[in-house]
């Protein structure tokens, strides 16, 4: 009791960064590992003077976990939670409580990263394959990939798709009845390509043009469901192909896409149990015939087997994704919505086809119920079949019946002064057909017409689905939990250990941070309600505008896009858009170094634009400044922008930075800095003073958003001033975007709200100090890991004073010459020593890209060092002769238990396959299948993206 | 669409009890094993006619998952959260939402069962390890028990412990600062076995009388720090043990209770991160000087060894503990807090000594500060040292103070009209001390007072504490929830597969039942917040209360008892408090058959009765009806009661047991019907109408309260109507129980409170049809698994038709005698196989007895009976000499992954041992031990119990 402390101090003394940053207490001898005594000497040597600020941030100071828990509730608070009969693609669903608790409150399910190290990553690759089960048997197609980011966004990728595949034509046909936000979005996304989008009535014949894709959507927007054949042959006559934009609910009744002839399904799975979310995130679908498998953009899951001949799952076909199709890129999509997806399928999984036909069944009477009694009442609801939507013409009356809707606390669709639109799902009940009634004045009894009524639905549905067992064998709570638990088992996650994986910022997603996301304030509100009733939202949104726009130095922000690579698609497109708006269209080049990611090039691409590649080399991996003056002056008037990552994606704080936005901006061009790495600068250096005038962030890295196995992710965009009026807009939401914005780049105004707050938490529990003090010890964190590796994996780059920023590349080149081992080797090993493994072969083939950031302790990263150390040692045995090149831990790792347990005749003990050196034998992680079989052309290109040399 | 669904057919597709009870679709081809056309018939046969009611439950029909959200939303909307200064023992903490999400909201911990089987259960017995370190540790105390119910029957357990070891004496002194609550409890267990109770001020000396303990608290309830060395001298020199009830907060500041001299120390882990949530559950704690272990009530945790010489932990000890030591018991406790304590014990390990100081320090500051500036107003405060509790004395004028607190939202304690309690702790802020100061009309500055006041406690603290590794490595959420998932990934629980232990119920604990738990509202309440505040827990308890009431058919129920062991003392209690009022308090023999539990007889012990043990024997295994005759006869005039299990333990419904209650009734004896296998009965018949007086339930077993790993639990007791007078009340709330009542057996009014919603939940998504459903499913499944594995082990009894109830005693004997293979080989067998273990050696030695439950689906069932019978196919290689009797699958059983690597020189292959047949290697299960030395004595008894017939 001796040394007094003051109530202020005590009062400071939990603070979240101390729980954030797993180094806080151990800098010390971590920065004498470096020769350094303090951090911020450390930092003045690793990070250039130029773009160096000393300013501190301005954001409020940071807020303890319950403080911020009570903000978050107050906020959600203000969000008013109506009953939902809006529609518009965003319906009330029932999420399982055992699949909300055990999945999406679950780290072991949300910490995990993309399934690109496919042997662990068993657990969510069997529950993509049976989401992609739910899609193919539902839409009646073949192929269906493992979710893309919306409807509305797939649907813009299927018009690409039809593009690439019929490879003629200019005019794509879109339904009349088509969604709003699907309309923006296809028209966003058509326009830099030079694509003409007709919306046409499709019960008249097809519109002349060259078409060649039709768009149709089932049931339509208005809720009618139409006899999709005519306009399907219409397409094919034509040379086109047909996409349906499908509801899988309705297609438990329907006839399914597939079987009417479409050769591209599109849709949400939303209302298979994901809350609404103000928008998002939910798992969008894409699904294809057969034949268009290799054109179908994002993830498959396939089958494959393993090296003992076992069954298991990987991402298939990866030779069709962006980043090997390089120069052929048409898709940036890199992200998808695993998370989501999972949550999807178990929600198919937990019902069963019998349970979803009788969820849509009671859905289309109540609808049914709805029609009739309206028309008995005199409302003129046209006669079209329904499934679930019915839209009512109420000639100047649309806004007084939405009103009295609204007193009876339910939201209807006010399609315009006419026109009332009332979506029935899974959450609907009686009394709310009764109160819609009273809404309109009419007065009619459920009993009455449920005895009258007829089901009526045009193409019923008479093909089974969901047939497989996994679909009937997990039909109690303790089933599923146990199927839940035991499929998570089998992932490693952040959970279980280090996922050092560089670029990909695989840091704490804190509980204070997550456990908004399930608060019905924050989960249950449609995206399209009305104004007034997502104050809380508006808030959240503007707070983090501002405080991102503070963090990057820009002027605006837009927290639409959903996913990096949306961000970066948006940010070209306002930088195209605003060289329009200067008369300087020809403008049209971009300048990419050789080492970015793939997804810039193929964004590029996208957004109407030429990539031409700048090399890169040198001692810290440089962007080559003849090379790039040499460009500049070749495409002198054609120049539109630069596109660098900074620091570098060879992990390195480029000294001249600034000297390359000058060049740029001097010849006329934009420069965009990808934000990927931002995780290296919050605190230290803001891209939109140091020259940039746009960049895309990425929530799900820097900003504590989970990776989901593979997403959500958000990839908000800021901008400088001049950019601003370019951003995204939203043509149901005046509010999301300047009004001459470049539309819609999602199908929600704000992209996926619901996330939202996992930022807006961290941002506030860290406060200005907490943030810079995080990127400092992620800076520190990534030279003490080069350090002590350094000794036995040379470091291919650093920068000035021998330090990298906040990731190390590993450089196995020589030693996989010398031995035979390779990357794939040495990340398969980990996996027995109990680690993920670093990114591999990105930025340079051959080789390990090493990012620890600021969440992992010292223990941590020491047992990480360790086990590489002791790997290296086994090289070395390999090198020696010791180990056959072809028998060795290294080339048989990973180790199943199951294969200690079996015959064994390998030149090495069983203890070191599965006990190697620091496994706690009490705490091993086991693999649940052995090395899996490249033989379709995988390649584990993690955040991903090889050398884009060829775009040149 | 052919075949027509109304709307009413479609509304109630979905039932939860479809998803609670796992065999619901598959009951005819159960039933088709056993011969039966319909489940009517079977239960027709199973159940006696003279028992079995016809008439459906007056409860209110089912309701769908969202409705009861809903309503447990309100209900816990209708209990106000105020900011609470009420103290007297709990208080409001901050439980890191890490700790939550991943602890109390994580099924893997709160779904295990109570670590009999240590090899499965080394993840939590760690934890409670490291719960006894913190106890050790903070009390000065070398031995700490893994938790007791309630900080007041840890000093009801402490003084008769006390009474234990001395051997003599009659007299209790206890503190006249005592929690009022600590008196109440430990009043009512001192009445029935004779002991005085007197209250005294422990700065005077010592009382005349044959003092053998002396109870302190401290702080003391006022808030005063007292030194406590003299009266524990004194104590000493009247050769009485000194126990000290003590605050682990208080204890990082102040010199221990162990430094103080005292033999015992007792408590609250409350404040270590468990929410109040209205009384309970939280972990009491007991501490012994050396000398005093094997005294100790309850459980023990100690490190031992495994079969490969690796550490591992067990229950120690067990041979002290009531259900060994028979005759001698004085202690019933079987449940203990272990989910709780868990919880507490991470809260240590998160926050560290530091931490804790730290926090320690800021509560002691805030109530330095308050007392200093209620002083400087001029209100009486005393002149006590205090650490955090202030008592001011305001002559008239407390009702007022009291309002004007609670006009700012804070609950201050009425202590009486003249004196008011304000308690400070980790969520007390400057704004509150601020608000109590303008409560009592006082105008300071938490800035000026904090520069005027020093820390002052007499006796500070200089030892070190928490000094082992394990509280200063988890500092970060990174690494916290690692250590969290690396414990619980050791341990086997409900969450991986089916846990069929006879006489537990270990059932389906449903999502939506659990979630409740944690909603601020149920859990933020302070047991004795004013009336009013707590209008939703009102209304949850009168509505459990009377649907209890109906189920079991008596007059009334109270919900006071925390544990089972708590049930059967108020129910005996009640029986005895009743023959005093009759003027029959000469009846003090308790007749109770040799097949009961254990804690019977101690319970019986308790409450001041004499056990006459009654045989059991026949086909039925049923009781002996002429011994008991005899017995009855032997022990006219003193007979007290029968006290028997129903169905009987033995798994079987007895024919005469409406005969045995009207001997006993005859007889002028009470009927005790323990309640433990109420899941044979729900629906189907009612203790209170087929001859029972009074009967404890227990929530934690048919009404799906979780096992935890140990505890919570909850044993209600429902009482015909002459003895309702009796039930237990509780000195601060006077609507907790009769005027007349037994006094409190526990320290909150209304038990462990904040875990009735799951009971609420249960009724209410089950509705009475749901609740019958499962009790005809329960009694099923247990009929299919003992007819197809009697092929290959005797079911040891069955009753009418040769069925069974809702479990079968699987007699191993004499294939043990044949093959020394013994229960415990085949239980630890069963962990290679994947699954834990059945009771073992209940209620007959060499037997194991299995209890399926209505939650376990065909598929589970049918896993476990091929697993026995591939077991069975073992043993009988065993048998035929194949493999030695020391030296095969079963003797070495359960396998390591470790084990498996290592050298290996057994007569049966790797694979066999760590994959026998249907085990999917791809989701085994490894144990991190090997079979664990039981050199200590341990023996797996489980819900325990060996036989009585040693009380006899």
């Amino acid at each position: 009791m001796s040394e007094r402390q003051t109530l202020r101090d005590l009062e400071n003394a939990e603070r979240f960064a101390d729980r954030h940053i797993g180094t806080i207490g151990d800098h010390a001898p971590m920065l004498d590992a470096l020769g350094y005594h303090d951090l911020e000497a450390l930092l003045d040597d690793a990070v250039p003077a130029a773009i160096r600020e000393k300013l501190a941030l301005v954001l409020p100071p940071a807020a303890s976990e319950q403080q911020v828990a009570v903000e978050l509730r107050a906020l959600a608070a203000r969000n008013e939670v109506r009953t939902s009969m809006i529609g518009l693609g965003y319906h009330s669903t029932v999420l399982p409580p055992v699949i909300r608790r055990n999945v999406l409150e679950s780290p072991a399910w949300y910490t995990a990263y993309t399934p690109y190290q496919p042997e662990i990553s068993q657990g969510r690759l069997e529950a993509l394959l049976n989401f992609q089960t739910v899609v193919e048997d539902l839409t009646g197609l073949p192929v269906a990939g493992a979710s893309v980011l919306d409807e509305s966004t797939a649907a813009a990728e299927a018009v690409a798709l039809a593009h690439r595949s019929v490879k003629k034509g200019t005019v794509v046909v879109v339904d009349a009845d088509v969604l709003p936000q699907t309309l923006d979005v296809v028209r966003t996304r058509a326009r830099p390509l030079g694509l003409e989008v007709v919306v046409h009535d499709l019960d008249r014949e097809l519109p002349d043009g060259d078409v060649f894709a039709v768009l149709a959507q089932f049931p339509g927007a208005s809720g009618a469901v139409r006899d999709l054949r005519p306009v399907i042959e219409a397409a094919h006559e034509r040379g086109a192909q047909a996409i349906v934009a499908a509801d899988l609910l309705a297609l438990t009744l329907l006839t399914p896409p597939g079987e009417l002839g479409a050769d591209i399904a599109v849709g949400s799975t939303q209302r298979f149990g994901v809350p609404m979310g103000f928008g998002g995130p939910h798992a969008g679908y894409l699904a294809v015939r057969s034949g268009l498998e290799r054109q179908l953009p994002g993830r498959i899951v396939g089958v494959s087997v393993d090296a003992d001949g076992a069954p298991a799952y990987r991402l298939a076909l990866q030779t069709r994704e962006q980043h090997i199709r390089r120069e052929k890129a048409t898709s940036n999509i890199c992200t998808a919505q695993v998370l989501l997806a999972v949550i999807a399928s178990m929600y198919a999984v937990y019902h069963g086809p019998d349970g979803l036909t009788s969820i849509a069944r009671r859905v289309h009477r109540l609808a049914s119920i709805l029609a009739a009694g309206l028309r008995d009442g005199g409302v003129d609801v046209g006669d079209s079949a329904l499934f679930d939507t019915v839209t009512a013409h109420v000639p100047g009356r649309a806004d007084d019946v939405v009103a009295a809707a609204l007193a009876a606390g339910i939201n209807l669709r006010r399609a315009d002064a006419d026109t009332v639109g009332i979506a029935c799902d899974e959450a609907t009940t009686r009394e709310h057909v009764e109160a819609v009634w009273r809404a309109f004045g009419v007065d009619a009894s459920v009993d009455e017409l449920d005895a009258q009524v007829d089901d009526a639905l045009p193409g019923a549905r008479t093909t089974p689905f969901l047939t497989h067992p996994v679909f009937h064998e997990h039909r109690s709570e303790t089933a599923m939990l146990r199927y839940l638990r035991r499929l998570a088992d089998r992932d490693y996650a952040l959970d279980r250990g280090m996922i050092p994986l560089g670029s990909c910022t695989m840091k704490l997603n804190a509980t204070t941070e997550m456990e908004p996301v399930t608060n019905p304030g924050f989960a249950e509100i449609h995206p399209f309600a009305p104004a007034g009733q997502f104050e809380g939202y508006a808030q959240l949104i503007d707070d983090l505008q501002t405080w991102l726009a503070e963090i990057t130095g820009y002027d605006a922000v837009s927290l639409q896009p959903n996913a990096g690579s949306q961000g970066e698609f948006a940010g070209l497109l306002a930088i195209h858009d605003y060289l329009r708006a200067q008369g300087q269209q020809h403008r049209d080049v971009c300048l990419i170094p050789a080492s970015a990611h793939g997804t810039n090039a193929a964004s590029a691409v996208m957004a109407g634009l030429k990539v031409v590649v700048v090399s890169t080399g040198g001692e810290q991996g440089e962007i080559d400044l003849d090379d790039l003056r040499a460009k500049i002056a070749e495409h002198a008037d054609s120049l539109a922008a630069v596109m660098v990552t900074y620091p570098s994606t060879h992990g390195v704080f480029e000294d001249h930075i600034g000297e390359v936005c000058e060049l740029v901006h001097d010849a006329g061009g934009q420069v965009y800095v990808d934000g990927a790495n931002l995780n290296a600068m919050v605190g230290l250096a803001r891209p939109g003073k140091f020259g940039a005038d746009v960049s895309h962030l990425n929530l799900h890295k820097t900003f504590c958003i989970p990776h989901g196995g593979g997403g959500p992710g958000v990839g908000p965009i800021g901008v400088r001033e001049h950019l601003a009026p370019y951003l995204p807009n939203h043509v149901l939401q005046p509010d999301a975007g300047p009004s001459t914005g470049s539309g819609a780049v999602a199908a929600a105004p704000w992209g996926s709200a619901s996330i939202l707050p996992i930022t807006w938490a961290y941002l506030r529990l860290m406060g200005p100090d907490g943030l810079a003090a995080a990127t400092g010890a992620a800076i520190l964190g990534a030279n003490y890991v080069a350090t002590r590796l350094g000794q036995h994996y040379p470091v291919l780059y650093t920068g000035a004073h021998g330090l990298v920023a906040h990731e190390a590349i590993l450089d196995l080149r020589g030693i996989s010459r010398e031995t035979g081992v390779t990357v794939d080797d040495v990340a398969k090993r980990l996996i027995d020593y109990g680690f993920h493994a670093p990114t591999m072969s990105f930025p340079v083939a051959g080789t390990l890209m090493v990012e620890p950031t600021e969440s992992e302790d010292l223990r941590e990263l020491d047992r990480f060092v360790d086990a590489m150390i002791a790997i290296r040692a086994e090289i070395d045995r390999v090198a020696a002769g010791e180990w056959p090149a072809d028998d060795n831990p290294l080339v048989n790792a990973p180790h199943t238990a199951a294969s200690l347990a079996a015959d064994w005749s390998h030149p090495y003990p069983r203890e070191l396959a599965g006990f190697p050196a620091g496994v706690d034998p009490r705490s091993k992680y086991w693999p649940p299948v052995r090395r899996i079989d490249g033989a379709f052309g995988d390649r584990n290109l993690v955040c991903a993206c090889p050398p884009i040399e060829s775009y040149a």
